[in-house]
């Protein structure tokens, strides 16, 4: 039986007080979405379904290159972070796996086995970090990890690499995600093809210890921390990898890491057409890599990005791309925003499947361009959250998770057994 | 022997007033470069066989979707265009080729090519023109050409590639552009995947009838015509278009055709890296495709594409992109713009081949990123006016292009026989 | 008694067929409301009270610099566009007013004010046009009008502007709307300080013929057709206009004029909090000035600016900002995207009526950023739908006016007597 | 007698060694510049009493959100720096002034004076800090400073700033420069106006604790560390804010804090033309605030924003904008990246005043667009280095500072005192 850290009872009687009003909107939403030929229990289904992973860094309270200002009850080492995430994954009901950033949560690899079972929840992709210099380290990444001009730094780069999937394959993760921040700051820093090329070495040396059923995940960003170039720096640059790597390498999309203006759900289906499309980085932004909670900024670019997914899903039954939030929480309690944007992401999975496909197809085939975005603006318009509430309950969770959350007086409770950290400036000076 | 369009005595003339000058200038550049450890006779020889090719549309008076305020002397048709051109490659001695853009410039070929090589022109890309209907044109291109949803349609495209190879084979053309406006303006016009799949297979039906000694180039561009989506939207895509179709596919790139921000040389670099660079449409833009004259604007930023351009010829010694102005001259005289771009774009290609290549090498290697980027700054800094003048002077032409045009009262003669043009509100209404 | 276009019997047959199904969804939506604490019946009263002009212009096909596409049944005239603008009124009962642009629509006043009266419709804002050049006008604004360089061509402007103000002195019209394109394209091309300054006295020789009772609206735009500066570049220039030339002037705000990334709504909130807040041009862009369709691409930004306005009306019960939708229509029916539009707009204001702003503010002032976002994202998450229906339904208007005018056959009839207008390229050759 | 930190004898011998090449050129470029009417010893003197600020920050090596990576050799306080910025002054002879940022530079201000001056180095703006806490800080600037919610934070944010006065004014400071983070990072988290309201308030007690001759600089920035919105965002709410407060108050311009495409040199002549161009923070950046070296991204912008300052300078003798550096310097030694930045702001200046602005003037007013961007180009052609290096050695620097530096081993030096610091990862966890 799964341990739970939110008391049931407190969560049943939230959910107590709002069982019948849920009941009512559901069905009256059922009719109408049976007026247009839709099943609300099919929809709830696929919702009940659906997973997305939590990053363990993502439950700690972020910061700039400005400043860091922590919450209360920071959690304390991985331990406290598979807590944190449990409290998420009990509440939602729709965040079963956790992504770990080795070193950061580098610990007994049984341990962290048995924490995290305790609470039902199991490993998704390992993450390497070769963004920043550990203690102790040999070779410093301050000019570039895998695409360093220098060997001996290349080297180790890939050996931490390695170490990943090492503690990965304990744990039962079966994909290894890589994202670096090498490039370079000033025009000729760095000659763009030798870098690339050291590069693609080094993530072939990467690719040869991948056991056969994991896969590697490469994600490009177009700036930061690197401020005039970047190695993966586009959609472009890391579909060659991709293809240079081989079958068990593909793609991620991180929502921030675009250039401005970018039609991302464009690059979605590039991607999934040419067999890349390996998953999500969800948040949403404003200017750059905002970091900011999914759905907070543009939903409806949230809902095209899922329409193009629930499109390749009607072509392809074996597409199964893996979703995880990565969002830094600077000003709200990480457990609340993750909670909510976890429901973000469901809610525009739920609005992508309400687009009537037949009728969408038809008005593209006869260029009647009104009729096609309306097609997608009648589902995304729809209110869904009964949809997703009911999967939730039904699945154990609550209805409003929010409201649960903050009854349950989690965060004053770790605020009094882990000990208050101290702000300051960030990494600027 | 070559036609002149520009009276010779008048070019003589200028240059004799500008003469002594330049050798001054040029030997004590010379002397500054020895110091360096650089030939200047050998930069100068590189540049003096530099060539750009210039666009028959490109000396007509531009306009935007707002207006179009035509100049004096507007050529009447492809014949003008060829004595315009005429007149530009007589006075810079860097534009020996035509391009031209059927069916604007369609005429009997063999008419256009003695036109041309009267003035020892050479004619470069075929530019076929499927974002406007022609006028009798059976299917309209309103939503879409090579990539339309309509069978028929797409086959009319087809056709109309076929027929620009079959013009370019008469006059000598060995390559074909294609740049099409194909997208949509509304979230769900169209669908991303099976619209590019129609994209494609336009592209091989045009591609099987590409001679074997030509090349297909495709263009990106992030928007406009199209304002929510775009079949051929940035390097990504065009790089899958080129391994798609083969090996006599390559990708141009125009300088104003990306996303704000993205580091153009960057993506120079990695499409040569794999094959697939075949060469540029040259222009400067502060905002979106503002085709303004090249180096207008961010000179440094053409300087770091020919720092890769040099870089890549350093490699492959079978490296030849195709160079074209690309711009529209709505507020300047499309001869003096013209002119004046080219010799920018020569000016770019000269400081990139005096920036020291061991040295930057090893600042690259070290991690010195300061001195890796002065080396850059210290050839850009270099005023190469002396060289380009004196490649022009030596090759025939007009020591200050400019100043000798005017001189000459060119435009003024043609406007006596060219009739004044109204203008009048551009596409917007 | 007012005309009407189209037929009512057939716009009464699809309300019939509807009917019972708004009012059941109404009802449901009424009850979901009044659990908020929300009378549904209150915000349907704003709704029906809200209205946009539509812009004679826009019931043309539009067009770009590349081509224009012409749809069937073009309007000829402005009396064309004038029946046009009726049906869309008639349908959507939340477009009374019509916007002019000169010299576009000069006619004799006297019947342009019995042909709008027909139908019931009034005149909104005058709109100068000096971007362009009119047939036989004296002075060129290829260099500008208003801020031109040239005396001349700038009292040209100027007195354009006040025959602007003359017409609509007769119909009706209370204000001028002046947008210009005067800028440059070349660094070095203009003296930004003197070219503003003639743009101020140019304005204020306008201004001063502006009756009492009058409001003139200055438009500020980044760039295109000027694509290197534009002397109306951003609303920081606008407000020092503004204030330059007094009470009578205000700033309006066209959401696709502005710098990728910003933030429109909060430049919103700076005009209006120092009394310069005039009015909007309603529109959607992903990249530049696209005109697309009103929500189109980011229904949610629409609604934080709906946001600020419903906030600046409970601080301000005199703020009436002038409304006007100003989209360019290249792939859709214009009245259609007119219709819908016009709807998207007043579904923005519905969703800001329904913020909680006593919850909203609470949660500011207790820095809970998550609860405040939320609290506008529960509002932007209702279906207000069946509400917009019932205000239309009850004013005279069509439940479904997209629906309505396909089945009353509209455009096919014009087609049979407007003759068939023939594309071509754009401005651009 | 000023003190010295590198041992001039190593200044001498590297100058000796470059002098008679310094003076062939120099004499060459005079004779070229003569041809063109320039006298080159008056733009030498120019360019000899040209000084930009040096912040205290920079010569400690940045970072950003993810990582720093500390060079050898840092700064350990204060004192520290000042020998740094010493270093800078004594081979550039162009940063005579070191701006301070409070409480990162706090110590007894006496001790602050002395040793600044030993160098014969000034105090320039005082920088206050609020966007990151202080240790032992009551209030958290964690939701805002100035414009906080709260009005206990407002008071210490304000005291803070009255502090940086009370120093600035024992050690000679003439100047305040207050740039906060306020903004917020989701929709709805703050009111605008109200914020907005909170921040006029509080700079105007600070305002009013201004000494006469003393002048308040803000500093606007669209973005980061807040994500949503920033409360001075753009030069319009700057302007205003200069208005609201009274004539003390001026604006600063940061090269990196503006939206993309922006065009900054004509914001730089909007706010001198209405009186409230305080000054500049230079630095460069291609995508967001990356902070990097001046002129190293965009050589050529840099030259236009100093085409508009001599502009000005021509128009207002009693202008004088306060010029500091301000860049986060992640991968160079940063007093070799201060020296070469504070030498590229010499040369755009030195560039801007060899334009022939009667020459330039007089194609703007015959809207001869080629001819006058091309009187810009030619001056920003010209290799100015001859006059900046003899500028500098006559006033007692070194001909080329960073081979005099490298020659120095200064670096190495500090190294050995100053005790090696770790790094790791920056703000975000």
């Amino acid at each position: 039986m799964t341990d739970t850290i939110i008391d049931p009872s407190v969560v049943e009687a939230d959910n107590a007080r709002r069982v019948d009003d849920l009941h009512a909107d559901y069905d009256s939403l059922g009719e109408r979405l049976d007026r247009r030929g839709i099943s609300i229990d099919a929809i709830k289904a696929k919702v009940a379904g659906f997973n997305i992973a939590v990053p363990s860094w993502g439950v700690g309270t972020g910061g700039t290159r400005f400043a860091r200002f922590p919450g209360l009850g920071e959690p304390r080492d991985i331990f406290d972070k598979i807590e944190d995430c449990a409290v998420i994954s009990q509440l939602t009901q729709a965040t079963k796996t956790v992504s770990l950033h080795i070193p950061w949560d580098k610990a007994d690899p049984n341990r962290l086995k048995q924490a995290a079972s305790r609470f039902g929840l199991g490993f998704d992709a390992m993450n390497s970090n070769t963004f920043s210099d550990a203690k102790g380290q040999l070779q410093s990444y301050k000019f570039g990890s895998l695409s360093s001009a220098d060997a001996a730094t290349r080297q180790q780069a890939i050996e931490h690499n390695l170490e990943c999937i090492e503690i990965g394959k304990t744990i039962g993760s079966k994909a290894l995600t890589v994202w670096i921040g090498d490039g370079s700051n000033f025009p000729g820093q760095v000659n763009f093809a030798r870098q690339f090329e050291h590069y693609l070495n080094s993530m072939k040396a990467v690719y040869a210890a991948l056991p056969d059923d994991w896969r590697i995940y490469t994600e490009h960003k177009m700036y930061e921390p690197a401020f005039y170039s970047t190695v993966v720096q586009d959609w472009g640059t890391n579909y060659i990898i991709a293809k240079e790597l081989g079958d068990k390498a593909m793609c991620l999309v991180d929502l921030g890491h675009h250039a401005p203006n970018v039609n991302i759900e464009m690059i979605v289906s590039r991607l999934a057409q040419f067999g890349k499309l390996g998953g999500f980085h969800f948040n949403d932004s404003k200017y750059g890599d905002d970091d900011l909670d999914a759905g907070a900024i543009d939903p409806y670019r949230l809902f095209l990005v899922f329409n193009e997914l629930v499109d390749i899903e009607g072509r392809d039954a074996d597409f199964h791309p893996a979703h995880m939030l990565d969002q830094s929480h600077n000003v709200t309690d990480p457990i609340e925003s993750l909670m909510l944007s976890a429901s973000d992401v469901q809610r525009a999975y739920a609005q992508a499947l309400l687009v009537d496909r037949k009728e969408l197809e038809a008005a593209q085939q006869g260029n009647d361009a009104l009729a096609a975005t309306q097609a997608l603006r009648l589902a995304y318009r729809t209110d869904v959250e009964p949809i997703l509430a009911l999967a939730r309950l039904e699945n154990g969770g609550a209805i409003d998770p929010l409201a649960t959350y903050r009854a349950a007086g989690y965060r004053a409770r770790v605020a009094e057994i882990r000990p208050a950290v101290e702000g300051g400036s960030g990494g600027i000076v």
